[in-house]
């Protein structure tokens, strides 16, 4: 079993959201996710340091992304569609991902602790998109200010879009949220 | 030692933070803050139920205030300038508190259980808002939007307050942060 096995990481991760959704992220072990998966734990943590990382991997590929976005943005835009931009990239990321994205949203609505550690996420997303900003030049406060509105809008999108009773793009509603923040803070 | 005594609570919270500057959160106990404070570790427990809640008291009166500001906030405000008068609300709060907000933030930052459990409580205070404004009608996600987005200008705020290099009140820079997200989001 220690030949490589195709698509290891995808069908280790079904395995592991279709437990933690069965029986509670707790009661789930390494070797029921491995085994459900057709895998041995050894295969298991090549791809993931613990259970927990299976609904947490990829957020260095993630930062990266954001990163790079912001830095490429036209010098013309402003902080907001800077980041506004970052997302629309997060957003597409997402395609064809929202039952997935549904299910591991509500392993972590179960389990305070995985509600933590996605707390903890979105503070290092918003530092991260704070830093992108002040390598282009936005000072303090503006910068941090921008980058916490962002997820904050990341935030109620996300939300929006799982919770949709119909299929729709993550990007789509990211835009429109957007644009629905601008409205909210120009009425007055 | 049963007798009431003059101002316990303030004393035990004085003596704790002293105490978790000193040696860190982790390595204080219950004990030691009590003898600090020269009351009986009885005493303490009358207060708080363990040595966190020392840093977290004060939650719901905190809420408490949010939903009455929204409630009370006139009929003709915007959603952004109705949570904007809760947060002045909670500004008001710190009045005179300056010192003891930069200690809690410094022994909060040092300990990672301590930063899920303020962001977590962050969370809470964007629900609360969010509510409050769907009382006042306000649909989704037009309520959340607006509540996350204030909860983003609040942390700003509140980070700039502290660490200010002169004494300055929290509302003010409550109300400059407000000032600066409606610019930021209003120039495109």
């Amino acid at each position: 079993m220690s030949r490589w096995q195709p698509n290891a990481r995808g069908r280790l991760e079904q395995a592991a959201l279709e437990l933690y959704t069965e029986r509670g992220f707790d009661q789930t072990t390494v070797a029921e996710i491995a085994e459900r998966a057709g895998l041995t734990e050894r295969t298991f943590f090549r791809y993931f340091a613990d259970k927990r990382e299976v609904l947490f991997w990829g957020q260095d590929a993630l930062m990266e992304l954001v990163t790079t976005h912001i830095a490429d943005a036209p010098g013309s835009a402003s902080p907001i569609d800077a980041v506004g931009g970052a997302l629309q990239a997060i957003g597409a990321m997402f395609e064809g991902r929202r039952e997935h994205a549904r299910r591991r949203q509500a392993v972590i609505a179960a389990n305070p602790g995985l509600q933590e550690r996605e707390l903890i996420k979105l503070a290092s997303l918003a530092a991260t998109m704070a830093e992108g900003l002040g390598r282009r030049g936005v000072p303090e406060p503006a910068a941090r200010l921008t980058a916490e509105t962002a997820v904050a809008v990341f935030k109620v999108a996300f939300d929006r879009w799982i919770s949709a009773p119909w299929d729709t793009d993550l990007t789509q509603v990211i835009g429109e949220s957007l644009n629905e923040l601008k409205a909210l803070t120009a009425g007055t």
